[in-house]
């Protein structure tokens, strides 16, 4: 990378971190500079706009999101790769102490109604993550892993959903109990009806 | 109620549309004495900050959303009381075609780790309400129409997640969907094992 390529990088990466704890609204440009160290003019030149910055911030996020949830999916199973996806979902939230949550499902609630580019960016992110999902979740219907009586689309729906619901819950309450009650509670439900 | 409190009456529910809309932070004082029809001295005269403003609104959406769900859940057995629970999720947020979401959820992701009084004010409502679910969660396995296999505390607690996050989708896509499948499983789910 040169060094225009590391300064754009190091402005994505410290403004996903703004964004991640306070959302988009709240984040300010001035604070953001002071935080990535660079001036105005530089951060103009990268992005022209506010939105431009944070539709750049969701696209970096959602593009090392999809990466990972591939890693995560790959295993000798199916249900031991929902095992390892619900895991992760754990993991991934427990090492940041609860704080920041979800960054997808924060932008959802910030810019379902207010902002249709931010609203279509992570409308598609959540298309992906749960069309990967109902892909493993179809697989173990077949492998006989998992109940056949609801259609993996609406299995993978639900996993999301809950595990964006058990999110918020343990966001506010900074203790894991809620989130691993939904994911725990989501194992015993997908597995049902099975023998 | 004389004019003083039929106005600050007025100023609440102009200021609890725009902040369900909107977010508290996006809220801005101008725009909501324009929607008012109030001037700047008045709403300081009831509210000395924004902060006391926005707790009010959220202590007023509390207290009405309790009496809903007190209603809610009144219903001859148990699992008609989850029964009109679920269907009154659906309808209220179908009635508002999925937009403004949940606005306890809203405010639990926009204010957990930004203001800890209107973090505290939410949890709080988070507590009554998962509470009541388990309550009526608890009766219902008593009377062997719910799965006795899961603690009624945890049940609660993932059918009130799962609604989260179902709401959260069905607003990112303006369509009930997402909601509807995820109620719908929470159904099949509260109802295993039981015969």
């Amino acid at each position: 990378m040169h060094e225009g390529e590391l300064t754009k990088e190091r402005l994505l990466e410290e403004a996903t971190k703004l964004v991640h704890e306070k959302g988009f609204g709240a984040t300010s440009l001035t604070e953001l500079l002071t935080a990535a160290g660079i001036r105005k003019g530089t951060l103009y030149y990268h992005f022209p706009g506010k939105d431009d910055l944070g539709l750049a911030v969701l696209q970096r996020a959602k593009t090392k999101f999809l990466a990972a949830i591939d890693e995560v999916l790959t295993a000798p199973t199916p249900k031991e790769a929902i095992q390892k996806f619900l895991e992760f979902a754990l993991e991934r939230h427990r090492a940041r102490r609860f704080v920041g949550g979800c960054l997808f499902g924060n932008t959802a609630l910030e810019m379902s109604d207010a902002n249709s580019r931010f609203a279509e960016s992570v409308g598609h992110l959540f298309r992906q993550w749960i069309d990967k999902i109902a892909t493993v979740i179809a697989a173990g219907q077949e492998a006989g892993q998992f109940r056949r009586d609801i259609p993996a689309g609406d299995l993978a729906q639900v996993i999301v959903s809950t595990v964006e619901g058990g999110i918020m819950m343990s966001r506010l309450r900074k203790e894991e109990g809620p989130l691993k009650t939904c994911l725990d509670c989501l194992k015993t439900f997908l597995c049902a009806n099975v023998r």
